[in-house]
């Protein structure tokens, strides 16, 4: 694949990307927080290299597969922000061998089952769940999170990180305000937590929410993810300007249908995810980058390899069979995914952890 | 990666699989039609090395990638079941002189676009839309069907090699009775447009309408590739039984929440893909594996590594964390893809395309 590949592109913008950074990096400052960036997104060494240079230390990461993948590239404090899994003690043993591994954990029994496996030191975060209802001990639940504390702190091998807190509810707002209310909401309740526990730390952080406040709250740690990149999903809650997407996917036309102005490219669920995003006008796949982006130019439909661009009569006499179209994704996190490398806009390759390492 | 891996592991019983392409092969017999297996479902050179020992030659693919991996593996006959893309000549030219390759056309500019680059001989099957809507001329459209088959006379480069027809649109049916509706008809306009061009020979064949139907009606050749696994969305279209689905995630389960009995899994969107099927009583991610496979149990929720399980009370109890779910996912094409390699059930590893060659 070269960057004049006739076939789908996802092409990353590192100066959108070094600003966006900035922007959040001087936010969690201003804060006087930790900046602990979610690499999720990126999954990628060299754009994680980009943090180093903002001071970041400490990251983020989703499993302990993507833990190992940064930890090989040097990086030595890591939380895995998913809850704990038993049946991994092996790894996260390995693994904490060589860095500060911190992961997430909801109940008394994981802490004690995994303790008796442990031979390194693991940190755990207390995952509290704000209202969102995917994962975690209720925000208001504060007995239930005492004997989570002191669970820990009879353990052997296990210290206490803090509490982490994602409020992916967040994504259901459509606006601005409704992403403050939401994270506000979220954030008070936290703050009532942390009169309780004074002492324990808060790492908190959706794109969303940091995008959108000013004013971290009760959050001792940040760690979003998404904004390294942003999409068309954070367009439409209202986290980012369009300007501020950092990814941009090229593909092929391959026909157009004059009878219903329908575009087809080459871009598929294997291309895009089968992501999607609603707003008060339809359910999109991605977005069509027009001079004047419009709600008309969309992603419409998406199976395996076909793409169906739903456009304005203007947009589609605009375009040729053989031409190429550049489209935000929806969810860049799973766009990356998929697609597994990045080209940089000076034709560069990045490396993303899907093609770079064998699963284990 | 083991097979005892504590992580998301796609397994697939080629017992099964060998049954589904037994099962398709003997229909297309009867039909004395040819069978032209799409392999875009498990994009795996050791499944489809399983279909030569039923004396199928030409497969079915669905992007230039995908029908190079192919070609390395001495397929001889291969069809890009994906309109010719004008800016990859030099890729069909590249692979046209290693095999008898043949993609898809709508328009008869693209017919003389890529005839003026061709070095080798190309088949093109019209495409034929049998109002699904993605992609293709009408049916019903004769005049423009005559005009691009003239077209492919003329041009220097180009051979017919047929009509090539994918009825979509069954994926919409929630009944046997509702694919033989859709699939009834699309064949019956198909049958006219036979009496039109009764030299042309007519490629048809999605999984559902292959699965139901017992007469092929006009169609010569047969191209479905997803009945080798099957999936939940099938059994929901009403095209295979359960105990036909050949693949299964197996996922660790993580944490219990009481208050709402959900369970949660690691097995997210980076594992199952984010398509999901909706029927009468909720959207599903995928179907919860029980003795009793019930409406009740099935994954409600992914984001990028959770999975969230709905289940009724007795399933719930029935479970402790450090157990494994072993789940049908919705899209096995999509899947596969994700999740880029197989267990068999004896343990051993079976490639898919994703984990083996580089993209270009």
């Amino acid at each position: 694949m070269t960057n004049t590949s006739p076939f789908p592109t996802l092409f990353v913008d590192l100066d959108i990307v070094r600003s966006n950074i900035s922007k959040m990096n001087d936010k969690v400052k201003r804060n006087n927080a930790e900046f602990r960036p979610h690499f999720k997104t990126h999954q990628s060494r060299q754009i994680g290299r980009m943090f180093r240079k903002f001071g970041v230390e400490g990251i983020t990461v989703s499993s302990l597969k993507m833990a190992n993948y940064f930890a090989e590239d040097g990086w030595k404090d890591i939380t895995i922000a998913f809850p704990a899994n038993i049946l991994a003690a092996d790894y996260y043993n390995s693994l904490a061998a060589v860095c500060q591994l911190k992961t997430l954990v909801i109940s008394e029994k994981v802490v004690s089952q995994l303790d008796a496996q442990l031979q390194n030191e693991l940190g755990l975060y207390i995952e509290i769940d704000p209202n969102y209802g995917r994962s975690g001990i209720p925000v208001s639940d504060h007995e239930r999170i005492a004997s989570v504390i002191k669970a820990i702190e009879r353990s052997e091998n296990c210290n206490l990180a803090g509490f982490y807190c994602h409020a992916g509810h967040t994504y259901r707002a459509r606006s601005k305000k409704e992403v403050e209310e939401i994270a506000g909401k979220a954030l008070g309740q936290l703050a009532l937590l942390k009169k309780v526990f004074p002492e324990i730390s808060l790492c908190f952080g959706d794109t969303p929410s940091c995008s959108v406040l000013e004013d971290f709250g009760p959050a001792d740690q940040i760690s979003p993810g998404n904004f390294v990149f942003y999409d068309w999903m954070q367009v439409e809650i209202g986290a980012c300007t369009p300007a501020e997407i950092a990814v941009t996917m090229k593909c092929p036309i391959i026909e157009k249908f004059d009878d219903r102005e329908e575009i087809l490219i080459h871009g598929g669920a294997v291309h895009f995810s089968k992501d999607s995003a609603q707003n008060k006008f339809h359910t999109s796949f991605g977005q069509l980058i027009t001079p004047e982006l419009s709600e008309e130019n969309y992603l419409q439909n998406l199976s395996q390899e076909h793409g169906i661009i739903h456009c304005s009569p203007g947009t589609y006499n605009s375009f040729k069979i053989g031409d190429s179209v550049d489209i935000y994704p929806i969810h860049s996190c799973l766009t990356a995914d998929v697609m597994r490398g990045y080209y940089s806009i000076d034709g560069k390759i990045l490396d993303h952890m899907n093609k770079s390492v064998e699963a284990f």
